[in-house]
């Protein structure tokens, strides 16, 4: 088990709710073509303001899958 | 559009609630005096614990605003 | 008051529910046993996926605490 | 609108000319192949050195482009 | 004139030409309302694609400036 | 008392002393416009030769403040 | 020669040997798949812990490739 | 089991044959007190010369070990 | 000698006097408890104004010293 | 040919052109003493500022070069 | 005036008073060989313990020196 | 012993059997002309790609080394 190979991809999810719900977003949108995803790591958190208010988070983010064995 | 000039300043927001509503209270406080306010970034996150607990909340997180031309 | 001595330790912390709550599991655990916490600060946010969606967080944050005097 | 998903990926481009002629030829080429993309951010500019004098350019950066919803 | 204290602002400068030409524009926007301004240091340079090509260069960076005493 | 806002500003102080006093030489500058001043945190450490001597040091430092409420 | 394009994907290969097998096994992995592979580049090295005892390395690696022209 | 919380420890690890070996022997002597070490992450490698040869090899790493409920 | 295992401890000191003195702060506290500190290095110099005039230093500093063969 | 050393040196060029011009100007003021220059790595870009105006360009840089086998 | 070329090395000096002291001792010693400094920048300051006692503290820093014209 | 001043050098070291021997393989080379070399600092490794096999490791190493007092 110890032998898998995985390989990073960053994704940037974004949500108008909450910064678990950005993370959650990408990673629903990334599984409808990536299968295996293990673990994220969240590389930044940023977002749009308009007229004051916080209008979505954005949060840039590393994902880890396997790579199966060919 | 392309030749606008944005400033960012620095702020700390607090919320005793959640790190969305730190950050959203910086920006409330910062609407106030500042006008154009486009996005944020997080720089920081931190708090403070009494009793084992989490008082609350502190963001520290870059604003891009844009300068008019004058 | 100026003269206290702060160790600071690095906990990963984990939560189901959100990253505030993982947070606060850490700092729960740490309480039976260290006195005199002060403030926290997130070193890194990551988190495990199972059938893409994010099982729960996890948060590496530092928190300082008072060394009393001998 | 707020709800897009991006990937980045981390490209190397190379010019003999200039700083900005090597982002263009990064982005040219990765163009025949990927669609939607938005926004770059430079990693790191190095370059070759011949006789004492640079013989090229190398820009590594990051591309961001849009996901489609399935 | 070793007692002079400077301020740091932050600026993000922009122009579809060349990075050069986006720091010169930030210099030239901050110069109707800053006295003083005396050195700039490049924080990040990124850009925004449209078509495959680059539409136009972001530069972030701190400008140095002269506190006069009062 | 948590939901106060901070403003972060970067200064460059200097003096031909002691780093300790090209801090304060920063802050009593600051202190003649900006009030509420709480903690600063030195961001670099540099200075000027001449000679073969420290003609003068150079901290570049981060201050916070606080934002009364408007 | 200069205007070659390279794109950078980001791999975590694995051993219970040595650092240097982890590396090599990840790229023996990759190399099922991609043509061009030309250099690579730790980003970080950990592993995991049995029984006091290393159980396997994992090396997060940057790997290059060329983009052959279209 | 996702509630576990985790402390980390810094250990520096030498030894005068390799870099695994060094890992290997800080793991080895922190088994004889701490239960439950679970992974560790690469700091710094470094190392002492003598004679114009590397004497032996410093490796400053991370080390994470399960906090026991209490 | 060079199979020594050594942990590095993370400490905040603090005085009125100096950056120097907060050092020694920490250290002597630490000292009441820890045998065997060999060396520190600083982490994060910062402070608290009142008043406009520096109140206190705070350095934060790792400290390494040696874990005895058991 | 893999057995090859290089030295890095750290240079500062610079120009009241361009930042391609600062490094070559750089370049060519190393070569009149320094042979076997291989490639650059740019550190920093920065500049001075003269009546709201970009005067010159400095660009701190890293340049390898192969150290001759004796 | 602006196409000088600098060069920077890398100097660790040492001292029992001060950080200061140490400095100064580096750029004493570096003196009487390399003419032309400029500028230092503080890269990490660290110092050996003993008996409780900083015994000294070592300044790793960069240097700055102008290369003639030859 | 305390007022010993070290210059440091940035050195990359290659080998195709290991990270450990591209390491002595560069102090060994710089060993040919200098004296005093005390420790070694990795900086970076990284590696040549051929055929999907490691052809060759680099390491980038900082080196300190005594400066003789004059």
């Amino acid at each position: 088990m110890q032998d898998h190979t995985y390989k990073i991809m960053e994704l940037v999810g974004s949500s108008e709710k909450s910064i678990e719900d950005a993370i959650q977003n990408a990673i629903t949108r990334a599984n409808a073509t990536i299968r295996g995803m293990r673990w994220f790591e969240i590389v930044q958190t940023r977002g749009h303001i308009e007229n004051g208010r916080v209008n979505h988070y954005q949060v840039v983010m590393k994902v880890g899958f396997t790579l199966e064995h060919v």
